[in-house]
């Protein structure tokens, strides 16, 4: 089963820049051989449900051992059965109807 | 690592009544022997990571299983290592603030 | 136009206890004479669309009132025009199913 | 008091296909005078907070407009009081730490 997720890590316990914690997850999901996007609020994966999401739980254990000591994340999630859709063609989909 | 999650899923292409998909994940939950507890807006789960989002998988292929052919939802997730913490001891903590 | 929201706040940059942000948010909500439900992970608030967002502005405030630099919240918002339905009846139609 | 948000909106009762809904939020914001950017699974917009919200409640209108009866959204929304950060901003903050 294939999904696309966007995931939003929130260490506690830090500081105010969560910067290093996003693109260390940024290295993970990559490392994994995800594809992955960034944006301003989060970060949008596909791939295949059991790699994607353990993906998600490295970023937490990560996040943990780089010292944060409580997380919240926030993460969407989408599957469908009726045909195959990658992130740029969900994106290609709303700009065909603005164009 | 335990976590607790807040679970929103929503069924697309199924027409407006989502609560018998609902009912459906939260049997699913029950299943696995996981806690939860259900709100307005989602059921809240906790338990361990792997088994937690093991019955978040399930709920997808049930969903999917009980006809609709796309799926997105909404996962909240926090884990924590400085102390454990369960459902009822954070909803504990507000109301003692609040008394 | 109602609208039914789960409020999820989280300041950054006070440590790892939240409760205490979550308990003024509560007060907030309960000020502006709106029904609301604290759950594990969340407020499930529902009233007039620019009645409830008043009080989740409140709330962003508020906090930072308190010392908080940063606050980064996640919003559930459900609105419907084919019929009403409260808090309790979403609750009720998955345990009516369930039972 | 400025906010970025990611907006995530969902119409039930209208079938598979959600992008001639998210186009017309896409518009909705424009028109608004808003900067936003499309991701493969919502809208990032930065602004004023009663403008942001505004235009997301314009959304809902619009979309129950448009024949859905039946809406539920996802909304992350982050204020910051330590100093200015634009969407662009945060972007940047994680390539750099990438780079």
């Amino acid at each position: 089963m294939n999904v696309i997720i966007d995931l939003c890590v929130v260490p506690l316990g830090v500081g105010l820049s969560v910067s290093k914690y996003v693109a260390a997850c940024h290295e993970i999901i990559k490392a994994a051989g995800l594809s992955c996007e960034l944006h301003a609020y989060g970060t949008n994966i596909e791939g295949e449900w059991d790699e994607v999401f353990a993906a998600v739980k490295q970023c937490h254990e990560r996040i943990h051992a780089m010292g944060a000591p409580r997380i919240t994340t926030t993460i969407k999630a989408g599957t469908r059965t009726d045909r195959e859709q990658t992130m740029a063609d969900k994106v290609n989909s709303v700009k065909e109807k603005l164009a």
